[in-house]
């Protein structure tokens, strides 16, 4: 990890060197196509359903609910314009806050969004409230990927087994999915599908120190979703083009030892933070805290410096040895200030003044207090 | 590779250690997001972006004509609803010996399939015939993944140039492309575009050594298509999701050493194959070699041996250690006869009593000498 302070875990993970050792083998030996016939890739198949079982294991799913995918924007995509194929008539909520590979395909189709309050967290009562008679699917992240705000996904869950039994009461044969985007979630909640509640949720190896463009979506074999990648048939006819074998076993490792050390990674990192904040608010006069204290993801710390221009703060910082974001890596190219913050009511000039700094598992007590003192230095 | 023979190539290939070997640092030290804006992240995008050049100086192509993929299924999914999306009163043609990943998508449209003569060759006459007004694609693939027939691509590219010209000057704008999937054709073929003359190519980093599911498609600049999976803007929009950096640069890695091996391996592998087809028809009374013998991979043996259940030869085969298939991967679980030896005007009977062998670097004289040896035993 050079000798420079990395607080951008929430772009990208290092992939965990157990992680690619596990992966190896199906790069060289083992690299036989698991629709082949013969025994030798009659055992790769077997280790990739070996994969299959273990990412279900986790979510508490049978195994063929479990479609891999090449990331976790491919399966955003999927679930969203697979659902959405294939009941013509209706329409799609989704919080305003999600990442835009769940935005943009929902607005291919009759869309809402749900506001958030200032802190970033969606409202319920607003979003139920949305929902009508041809609402098919909800889509609501698990954890926001810029502020690190933790949606009431579960609640959400609850009130739409409400509209459901209303539903059928009154004869409507049209279902109710909810959709979680848990890409940044996985290393730090739990991902129960049913004690969530949840129909379809996405994974994101790439996220969870595994490989990048590994990706699950999980599907509730109750729910019925179009493929959108077509071709050999495989993962059972929803998702067409050969096994990426390696990556998938990679996921699932990754997923298996994130969740492992979800604990103990959480209560660890739930420390820094505090620290990182109490340090920010003590050292810098005026600074502002985006987002929830209370149901936020461990390692987010999402700040405001009026009045401060981030990107000139960022080149600073990458100068001393740390480095930290402005906002999620996908728009980083972007000029426009961020959707997310715009959500929480951040004018354009202070959206403009917000960084991002997210922890991971080589983050030190060390690493926060010189990422303070350097900060603070820059912006005294 | 064990102690067994393995003549499956064209379902998979092994990695090749030099393509691993550029690949591993990028998931460990080298990690970052490539849209991420600190200098670390800047330098993997640089990389990334001399993956995109070298693969673009293979073909002959602007760096910024390559998009890469998961995989060639994606590829094509990707070009053909595409094209097809951004043209809504269009038609498009293709073989009707292409691999599903085309042909699903492609009859998702208003299309058409141009047949092929028996050796798997595609009747460009009458393809040519096909193509009306509203025609705005063409895909043929380069060469066939079963029986290895390499189509005539360059003569159709003229042919479509002459009713190009003959649009524009009856005042169309409608455009006409040609998209070929190249992705059996990479080891052996010239993929220069322009010499070929195509406005879009499929490529599979997992037929050529590189890793599974890396691809890329080319697009010319001069052709309009819209992105299929969105998000984050990645590959200048038109493929969204946090980039493959390690696949990208393995695909580029092997791609370049293909196409440096291509002259040699071809010579070599074109003997052995001369070897394969001799031996075999002097072994096995009634054999037939499907295919064309001069328009053809030079790694491709694909033999009906008439009455024999390929099934059943396969696994004795196999339990003699020879790996090979009885058509594409892709299809190895379907119990329908491949469409491709359907359009070869090869009986159903026929088709069941077929063998595909794919020969690739590893492959030894030895090694055809066993694999017909041991055959010939089976059939005996």
């Amino acid at each position: 990890m050079n000798d420079h302070i990395y607080l951008d875990y929430a772009a990208a993970t290092p992939m965990d060197p157990e992680v690619l050792a596990e992966m190896t083998p199906y790069f060289s030996e083992k690299f036989y196509n698991p629709s082949a016939t013969y025994m030798a890739a009659i055992g790769v198949r077997k280790d990739l359903d070996a994969a299959r079982a273990q990412v279900a294991l986790v979510l508490g799913a049978r195994p063929s609910e479990i479609v891999f995918t090449a990331g976790a924007t491919e399966a955003n995509n999927l679930v969203i314009r697979g659902v959405m194929a294939q009941y013509p008539d209706s329409n799609i909520i989704v919080s305003s806050v999600e990442h835009d590979s769940v935005l943009l395909p929902a607005r291919e189709f009759e869309s809402k969004e749900a506001t958030v309050d200032a802190k970033g967290i969606v409202d319920v009562d607003a979003l139920i409230k949305m929902i009508d008679d041809q609402t098919v699917l909800v889509s609501v992240m698990y954890a926001n990927n810029e502020i690190g705000s933790i949606q009431p996904v579960h609640q959400i869950a609850l009130a739409l087994e409400q509209i459901r039994k209303d539903r059928r009461r009154a004869g409507s044969e049209r279902p109710l999915y909810l959709h979680t985007d848990a890409a940044q979630a996985a290393n730090y909640l739990d991902l129960h599908v049913s004690r969530l509640g949840v129909d379809f949720m996405t994974l994101n190896g790439g996220k969870i120190y595994g490989p990048k463009q590994s990706g699950v979506l999980f599907a509730s074999s109750q729910a019925r979703f179009r493929p959108q990648i077509v071709g050999g048939g495989q993962e059972r006819g929803q998702r067409g083009g050969t096994e990426n074998v390696a990556g998938s076993i990679g996921m699932a490792k990754a997923l298996t030892k994130a969740q492992e050390m979800r604990a103990e990674e959480t209560a660890r990192l739930k420390e820094l933070q505090n620290l990182f904040f109490d340090l920010l608010e003590k050292a810098i006069p005026g600074i502002v805290i985006n987002g929830s204290r209370k149901n936020r993801l461990p390692n987010n710390v999402h700040i405001t410096i009026p009045g401060q221009d981030n990107e000139r703060v960022l080149i600073e910082l990458d100068e001393a040895g740390i480095l930290a974001a402005a906002g999620s890596a996908c728009s980083a190219s972007n000029e426009e200030p961020s959707h997310v913050l715009r959500a929480c009511a951040l004018s354009d000039e202070d959206a403009q003044s917000s960084l991002r700094f997210s922890m991971g598992r080589d983050t030190s007590e060390r690493a926060v207090r010189k990422a303070v003192e350097t900060l603070t230095n820059i912006v005294a």
